[in-house]
């Protein structure tokens, strides 16, 4: 398997290791997501600062307003994130050409 | 770092790898995601057996027509193929569980 394949294997792997502790076993509550954040990005909730961060991508992440998230819905998270970090990492490498 | 950390540096990472190649040395030509395509998702490459689908895919990602393609632009590939194996996925559980 190639490193891009892996890295695709995980994101499907992960969602699914908390989607499958509670509600139907193929979507994340918002209890599920609380734990994926807590565990899988800890850097990034902690860089939010704001004890409602949960309830605010729960929200916005959940675009059939049916309080769970399935995998299609979960992506743009890992997408936005991903974004983020690229755009650092773009200025980093700038800054290091200097 | 976590596997989903570790997993999102890794698209950076390995988009960064082609991008670099060709052209300005933070996009992907259609020469970058031709290379991209063959050494990271061969498996997806030969399924779709068509000639040109390096063509399609880069004309689907380009949204602002510029013959190039951004970390923004590419990750949509990756959030497609990752959905559609997620499908498979749960299809494969589904078929074990019976």
């Amino acid at each position: 398997m190639t490193q891009l394949e892996s890295c695709m294997e995980s994101l499907i792997v992960i969602f699914h290791q908390y989607a499958k502790d509670d509600g139907d076993k193929k979507t994340l509550t918002k209890k599920d997501l609380k734990k994926l954040l807590e565990s899988e990005l800890p850097n990034f909730l902690k860089a939010q600062n704001n004890p409602k961060t949960v309830d605010f991508i729960m929200n916005d992440l959940d675009s059939n307003k049916d309080d769970k998230l399935d995998f299609e819905e979960f992506l743009p998270l890992i997408a936005g994130i991903s974004l983020a970090c690229e755009k650092c990492y773009n200025a980093s490498q700038r800054k290091g050409k200097k």
